[in-house]
């Protein structure tokens, strides 16, 4: 069994801790929670401690805080030259502290308080400063997914940026569809089934060949009658940017 | 059984006539299509017809066809005060042709050649020129479908410009994501299960509640960081545009 240790208490360590909890090949021996709160029914409540100097000899660290508090609190560790990994999609790995082996465990994937996660299907992103720290790292993060890849931090920093646009700017259109809903007296349930099948295309059609709207059929009289339909600054500006992008799309292929 | 007629041949009409045929309370009875071209597997090939004299009596026409033939596709039938529909999102009800008695059934949800749709969860919007013609509409509606709404003109607007924000530009921002990936040698595949988690998360919470990222935590070092990475100059203008509505979005509250 490998030894874990999470140092964090939040969203993505308690989920850690529920997968881990499940596994056969890793073992938590130890939470660091400043406050020492019960995290999750799964854990024993006497692994978790708040004080840095209780902390065992574990395999492998997993920093599970707020990207902020990254390099203070790998610079507080009691230690020397063991595996200590964040779980951050933007930090790089050197914001770790040099005094031991540096390495990331990112799961791509975003996480709501009380709602369970299929960890299985949960891309993990890799990275060691040491090539044989990476071997344990994927150990690990297979004990639990089914899709780990090695990724460098440029590569990160990329896929961070990209989920930023897949699911931060997403979520903000379904805000925006709401926000029209709710000035027009219409649900916004109704859009709910078309949201999800809008996302269930992409799982085997390509963004590109998935596109439809005016803006992709180029019907221009639709889209002037959707731009004097809306009257909220905001959401105009927004609508005529998307639209001018999905046309200037269009004309590339 | 309520006797339909299909006027048209395309996505829509494809999936209208697979889902009624499963249905026992109405009945195919013809299907115009110019081509006469086989339409679906489920379809008696010698209802298909490219002749509009050889339209027979049907209780309900529903004429799904692109929004731009409407008007002229409803003006060549050869009949008069019969209950005569279509199926679009932005076309007005007065679209149709003022000899037959109007009405709109409008399925929300985005279809896709060769990929079957469970209709029980799709959204109808319904409306009829006379009130006497909705229940008929309903009927049909209610038989392949548990989701089924009276959608005025106006508010199917509304809805139809909040669909293009959730669907198409959603979509979009997919694409995007896809770019940022192959622009840094990432595969795409990596964020399919964020893009799916995303819309999931949507069915049970508002989208105000559902909102992550860098914006919504007000980080600003995170949103610095990502504007650099940026160099595509239309990422990184749909970036900056986003950033700012989820920004003050948060003000608001």
């Amino acid at each position: 069994m490998i030894k874990i240790t999470i140092i964090g208490s939040g969203n993505v360590a308690q989920h850690l801790i529920d997968a881990f909890a499940k596994s056969n090949a890793v073992e938590i021996i130890q939470v660091f929670s400043r406050t020492q709160k019960p995290i999750s029914p799964l854990l024993d409540s006497t692994k978790i401690t708040n004080d840095w100097n209780t902390l065992a000899e574990a395999d492998l660290y997993i920093i599970a805080v707020s990207d902020d508090a990254i390099a203070a609190v790998s610079s507080q560790l009691p230690f020397e030259n063991r595996l200590v990994v964040h779980t951050s999609g933007s930090a790089p790995l050197i914001s770790l502290d040099n005094k031991n082996r540096k390495g990331v465990f990112y799961p791509l994937q975003t996480f709501t308080k009380g709602k369970a996660v299929d960890f299985k299907g949960i891309p993990f992103c890799l990275e060691t400063q040491f090539e044989n720290d990476y071997q344990v790292l994927e150990k690990v993060a297979q004990s639990i997914s089914d899709n780990v890849f090695a990724i460098d931090s440029h590569q990160r920093k990329a896929l961070h940026v990209a989920a930023v646009f897949v699911n931060n700017f997403t979520n903000h259109l379904y805000q925006l569809g709401n926000e029209i809903c709710q000035e027009n007296k219409v649900p916004f349930d109704i859009l709910k089934p078309l949201i999800l099948e809008t996302a269930e295309k992409i799982q085997t059609l390509s963004p590109s060949d998935a596109q439809t709207g005016p803006a992709k059929r180029n019907d221009l009289s639709t889209i002037a009658a959707h731009e004097s339909f809306l009257t909220n600054e905001n959401q105009s500006t927004i609508y005529k940017i998307l639209t001018q992008s999905i046309l200037n799309h269009g004309k590339k292929l």
